[in-house]
C-alpha cells in the first residue's frame, strides 16, 4: 500500500521540537496509517540551529523564518513548537494558508488569544491539534475508558498536582532560550499555563467542566536577572498557583502546581474517587495505574497497581512483550498516531483547538480568582 | 522507687474511651516516670455498660453519670473522651472542681466554646493537654526535629490530606452511639472538626501559624435516617472539607478531608516542601517517614523511605529492636507519657487547651470561609 | 463470669521475656476468653533483674533459678523466654513436673534436643507451644486463610528470606547477654535457627512440608571477641545461610537468611506463586499484604495491597477501626489468646512441640547439606 | 562532519529483529558518532515477511536466507537475531567472511557451541558484542559505575530473579514462531539460557566471576503440542531454575528464574549487599535504583529511590528533561551507541564474544548441577 505524504513545517527546536519530531520519525514504524509524515521543513530564527537540527533529525530543509514555512507549498502542517507568545501568530498566519495546524499546548498565553486560533483554523477549516500529551499515556487512556464504562460510579473527588523543584535557586534567570518559561510576557503565565494547564486538560477530559474555582498564587523568588539583558527585574509569572473547583458532575477538586516542591521533578498526580472506585496516576510511574475496586470481596480489598505493560492495554499491542515498559516520549507517538488515524477516518484527534480552548478559561479563571480572592465562573 | 498515683477518672467508653485507657495501662511497662496512672473510675452514660468497659481495662469503679467523677476526692484527673457536644461542659466543671483535665480533640465544637474551656483551666491552674495523638507518632516527632534543626530550610509548601470512605453509603445513619459524628448538633461539623483539625494541630507545630485560608465543603448525601429516631433528617455536617492556606512563614498550603474517598481508610497525609529538602508521612505506614536530602550527591538523590523503628529515633528506644514496627495506639502511649513527665517536671506537654485552641480558629476560620466565598482571617 | 485464673512462670527477662509478658498483660482487655493469665512469677540468673523485671511487669514475685518455678505449686504454666541452650532443660523439668510449657523458638538447639522436649510434654500430657508468632500477624493469617480457600491453586513456588544487618562491624562480640545469638554452643546455630527457623516454620504452615534440601552457609567475620571473656575466638555460627527446597506438594522453594543485608533491619518476607493467584508479604510493613488474582480481568490485573486493618481480617475485630495498624508484639497477644482459647476448646493452639519439631527437623537437613555439599532430604 | 556508513545487514524478524532494528534507527537522533548505520537488508526464511519488516522499518533489501547477508560486498555488520540455534553457524560464517557480527543473547545453546563462535571472530579479527542489553538501562549502569567507585565496601550478598508467567496455562504449544523458546532443540535450555542468562551476566559483569553453583530446575508441565506439528510431546526445558553460587569474591549468591511465577510479567530484579551500603533494581520500574548508604546519619538512613531521569546519570543527558521516565528500547539504543562509540575508539564495546561466553560456563554448570545433585565448579 502507497501510503499518503504528510509534509510537516515544524516551527521550534527547543524540547517540544525533538519531542514532536521523534514522533513524526517513529510513528510510522510502530501503527499503521494510510499516511506517512514527511519530515519537510524546520525553521527556528538562529539558521544554524536550523540547520543542524534538519540534520539531527532528517528534514529535507530549513529556515530561520517560521513565515516561509507557511508560504512553503511543499508544507501540508505547521507544527508549533516555540514559545507560548508565537502561537496565535502562526497559528493564524497557518491556519490562512490553509495549512493543517498543530500547537504545542497551552493555546494561547490566555483565553483571549486562543479564541482567535479556534476562530483561525475554524473559518479555514483545517485540521488542527494541540500537544496535551498526557492524554495518550496508555494508564491516563486506560482511566478514561474505565471511566466511560461507569467503573468509578458517581464522582466525589479529583485531585491533581504537578510538582518540579528546577527553579528553586535564585540563580536560575528568566528569559532567554532555555528559560522563557519565567518571562511573562513569552509564557504569559507561569505554573498555572506551563503544568496546570496539563492538570485542567486531563481533567476536563476524565471528569467533565469545571463550574468555578478559588486560587492561590505565589511568586516565592521575586526578582531574577534577565538571561539575554542580565538585568535584575521583577519576575512577574507565579512561581506556584493552587485552585479549588467544582465540577459540573457535583465532584469537589484541589489542583496545585510549583516549581518549589523539592524532590520532586515532573511528578504530575491525579487520583479520582468515585461511589464504585478510585484511580491514582502519577507521572514519575507513567506505566503503572493504581486502582481500588469496591466490588472486590470486601477483606480482599486493596489498590491495584496495574502495570499498563500488556498488549490489550491502550496503545501497548504496537510495542513490546508485557512486563516492558515504555516512556515518556511514547505519548507523543501515540498522539501523532491518532492525529492521522483522526484524517484518515474523518474524526479529529482531540483535543482540537476548540476544544483546547476550555483549559484557557480555567487557566483565565485561576488567575482573575487569585487577584480577586473571590471564586470565578468559569467561561465558555 | 515508690511512684506517685495519678487517679483518672475516664469520660467515654466508646473508641476513644479504649485509646485511652491502653494508654494508661500500658505507659508504666514503656516509659519510666515518677508519676503511675491508675484507673480509678470509668463514667458512661449506661450504667451496665460502665461497669462492663471499667471490668475489661482494670478500673476500680464505675459511674453513669460524669459529675460524680468531678465529686470524688479520689480522683485526680478527668480525661474527656465523649462526644464534643460534651467536652466543654465537663472539662469546665472538672476544672472548677480544681481537677487535672485532658481532652480528646477537637477541643470545642468551635472556638467560642473552647475559648471558654481554656479560661477554665487557666483560671483553676491545672495542668491539661489535647489528645491531638498524631503529634506522637515516631515519624511525625522526628519531622519535628528536622524542621526544628533547620534540615528543610526555608518552607514552600505544606500539604495534607485526611482521606476516609465510611460513610458513602446512603444507609449509613447520622446520630447515635457510633454515628454521632455525622450529627451536626452533636459533633459541631463534620470532617472538618474530626479529620482537618488533626492535619491543623500538626501543621500548625511543624509549620507555624495559618494566616487566612479560602475553603469549599461539600455535603454528598443530603439526607440520612436518625440512628435513633429512624427519621430521614437533612445531613448538616460537611462530609468533605477542602481549603488553600498561607502560612505565617510565607508558605502555600493545601488541605483536605473527606469520609469518600473510595479505598483510603484513615489515610492522613503530609508533606512539606523547604529549600534544602523535603519530608512526607502518610498514616496508612506511620512506621515510615520520606525524606528528600538536596545536599545528597546529585546523581544519588532520592527519596529515603526511614524505617522509624531504630533505637535513635522518638520514643522508639523503649520498644522492641530495629525492623519492628509499632501501631495506631501507641501514639496515646507516647502522649500519655510525655504527660507523666510534664507533671514531672513542671512544663506541660503539649498541646494544652489553649495551644488546641488556635486550630478550633483555622476550622471555624474554613467553615466562614465555606459560607462566604471569600478568604477569611484565622483568629487569635 | 469469673475467669480461671493461668498462673504464669516465666523464665527469661530479655527481648522475649518482655514481649511474651507484654501479651499476657494485654491479652484480656483484647480478646474474650474463660482463662485468665496471672503474672506469677518470673525468673532469670540475675536477682535483682529479676525483681526489677517483675517490678515493671507487674508479676508477683520473683525468683533467681528457674528450677524454683518449676518446683512451685503456685504456678500453672512455664514459659520460657531464655536462650536456646536451656529449652530443652527447662521444658522437660516443667513437663515432668505437670506443668503446660511454652516455649520460645526454635525448640532445640537440633532436633535431637527437640525430640526429647516432645516426648516429655507428651508423655505428661501437659498443653504446650512454641512461639512461632508470625503466623499470627493479621496479614500471615489471612494468607492461610486464602490458601485453604484455594485461591491459590496448585503451587509453584515458594520464596522466604530474613534480612538483618546488625553483626557486620567485626566489633559486635560473641556470647553474653544481648550477643548469646552469635555463641554456637548456646545458640546451636546462627542464622539457621535464628531467623531461617521462622522462615521453616510459616512455609511448612502455608505450603505443606519440605522433602529436600541443598544449602550454603557463610561466616563473613572470622574472629570475634567473647562479650564477657574478651578472648578473641573463632566464630562457629553461620553469618548466613541460603537453601533450595523441594515441597511435598511439588513446589520449588527458596529461602535465605543473613544477618549481612545492610540497610534490612528485620525484613521477613515471603512470597507464594500459584496457578490462580499469589501473595506476598514482608514483616517491615507487616500490616499489608500483596495479592495478585488471576481471575480479575485481564487488563486490570494489578497486585493488590491489602491493608488488613479492617473487622473482618483475622485478629482486627479486636483491635481499632480501618486503616489503623497494628505492630509487632500483636502477634504475640494473638498468639496468648488462642493459647487460652485452646485451652477452654481443647484443641491446642498450634504450633505446638510436635509441630514445631518439624522446622528443627529441616534447619538440621540444611546445616547437614552445607556441610556435605549434597541435597540432603528432610526428616520425620 | 560526514558520518562513516556502518551497512548492517540484520537476520531475523521477530521480537528481536524488532528492538535492534528500531536501535539502529534511532541511535543517530540521541548519540553523536563517526559512525552512521544504515539498514542495509534483512533475511529472515520467509520472503513475505522479509519484504515486509524491510518495509516497515526502511531496510533497503530482504532476503530469504541469511546466507546472502553473509556473501553482499555491501554489508559490513550481520545482526544475529534469530533464534538460539542458528547463532553460531551465522556467526562463524559471517566472521569467516569478514563481517563484524552482533549477537542476540545467549551467545550460544551452550559453552561448547559459543566457544567456536568466539575462535571465529577472534580468529577473523572482526569486531563483535552479544546483545545483553541490560547492561544499558540506565539504573543499571549506574549501579556498576558505584560499585566501580567502593560505594558498596566489600560485597557479602548478591540475590537476582527473573520471574514471568507466561507458560502457566497447559494450552501454550511448544515450538514453533512465537514459542520456540520452549523447544529445547532450538533454545538449548528453558529459563536457564533465556532468563538466567541475563541475570549471570549482569552479575558477573557487577560482581566478578562465579566459583560454583548448586542447582535445581523443574519442569512443571510435562507435556505440551507442537505448534507447527500438533503432536503432544515431552517438555524438555526448564520453566523454572535456581541456583546458590559462590562469587570469587567471597559472596553469597541466589538466582532464580521461572515463567511460573503468577502476576509477574518480566520481573527481572537484582541486589546486592555490601559493607558501606545496599543497591537493588527491578525492570518492571526500570528507571529507578534503590540505594542504601551506610554513610547517611543513624537516625535519618532509608533506602533511597533514585529516579534515573536526570542528565547526570548515565545516558540519559540525550533524553529529554529530568522527571521523563525512558523506556525498555532505550536499552538497546545505548548499546548500539556504545558499539559505535567501540569502533570509532578501537576499545570494543562489552560484552564481546569472549566475554559473554563466561555467562554460557555459568549456565552449564548450573545444568549440570541440577542434573548432578552436585555443587559443580563453574569453567573457564
Amino acid at each position: 500500500m502507497t501510503k499518503k505524504k504528510l509534509n510537516i513545517g515544524l516551527v521550534g527546536a527547543g524540547f517540544m521540537g525533538r519531542t514532536h519530531s521523534n514522533a513524526f520519525r517513529q510513528v510510522g514504524q510502530f501503527f499503521n496509517s494510510e499516511y506517512e509524515p514527511v519530515l519537510k521543513a524546520i525553521a527556528t530564527r538562529n539558521a544554524k540551529g536550523a540547520a543542524d537540527f534538519a540534520g539531527n533529525w532528517g528534514y529535507e530543509s530549513s529556515e530561520s523564518d517560521w513565515r516561509r514555512l507557511v508560504e512553503r507549498d511543499d508544507i501540508d502542517l505547521i507544527d508549533i513548537a516555540s514559545p507560548n507568545d508565537t502561537h496565535a501568530e502562526i497559528a493564524i498566519a497557518a491556519a490562512q494558508a490553509g495549512k493543517m495546524v498543530m500547537c504545542e499546548k497551552p493555546l494561547g498565553r490566555n483565553a483571549a488569544e486562543a479564541e482567535k486560533m479556534v476562530e483561525a483554523v475554524e473559518a479555514a477549516g483545517v485540521a488542527n491539534m494541540v500537544w496535551y500529551n498526557y492524554r495518550r499515556v496508555p494508564a491516563v487512556t486506560l482511566a478514561k475508558q474505565m471511566i466511560d464504562e461507569g467503573r468509578l460510579g458517581r464522582i466525589f473527588h479529583y485531585r491533581a498536582k504537578f510538582l518540579q523543584d528546577w527553579t528553586i535557586s535564585a540563580d536560575v534567570p528568566q528569559g532567554g532560550m532555555g528559560t522563557w518559561r519565567l518571562d511573562a510576557s513569552v509564557a504569559g503565565s507561569g505554573v498555572t499555563g506551563d503544568l496546570l494547564a496539563h492538570c485542567i486538560d486531563t481533567a476536563i477530559w476524565l471528569n467533565g467542566g469545571i463550574d468555578s474555582v478559588t486560587a492561590a498564587t505565589e511568586t516565592f523568588v521575586k526578582q531574577r536577572s534577565h538571561a539575554v539583558s542580565g538585568k535584575v527585574e521583577e519576575v512577574k509569572i507565579d512561581d506556584a498557583s493552587a485552585f479549588l473547583a467544582r465540577f459540573h458532575n457535583g465532584s469537589l477538586a484541589t489542583f496545585e502546581a510549583t516549581r518549589y516542591a523539592r524532590g520532586h521533578k515532573a511528578l504530575y498526580t491525579l487520583e479520582i474517587n468515585g461511589e464504585k472506585g478510585s484511580i491514582a496516576w502519577d507521572l514519575h510511574d507513567l506505566h503503572r495505574l493504581s486502582y481500588f475496586d469496591y466490588s472486590d470481596e470486601g477483606h480482599l480489598r486493596g489498590w491495584r497497581s496495574i502495570h499498563i505493560t500488556d498488549g490489550d492495554h491502550p496503545y501497548m499491542s504496537q510495542w513490546w512483550v508485557p512486563g516492558l515498559q515504555i516512556g515518556y516520549e511514547h505519548s507523543f507517538i501515540h498522539q501523532a498516531a491518532d492525529f492521522l488515524a483522526g484524517l484518515a477516518s474523518g474524526t479529529p484527534a482531540a483535543p482540537t483547538f476548540r476544544e483546547a480552548l476550555r483549559t484557557d478559561y480555567v487557566t483565565d479563571a485561576v488567575l482573575a480568582s487569585a487577584k480577586s480572592g473571590r471564586w470565578e465562573a468559569v467561561q465558555g
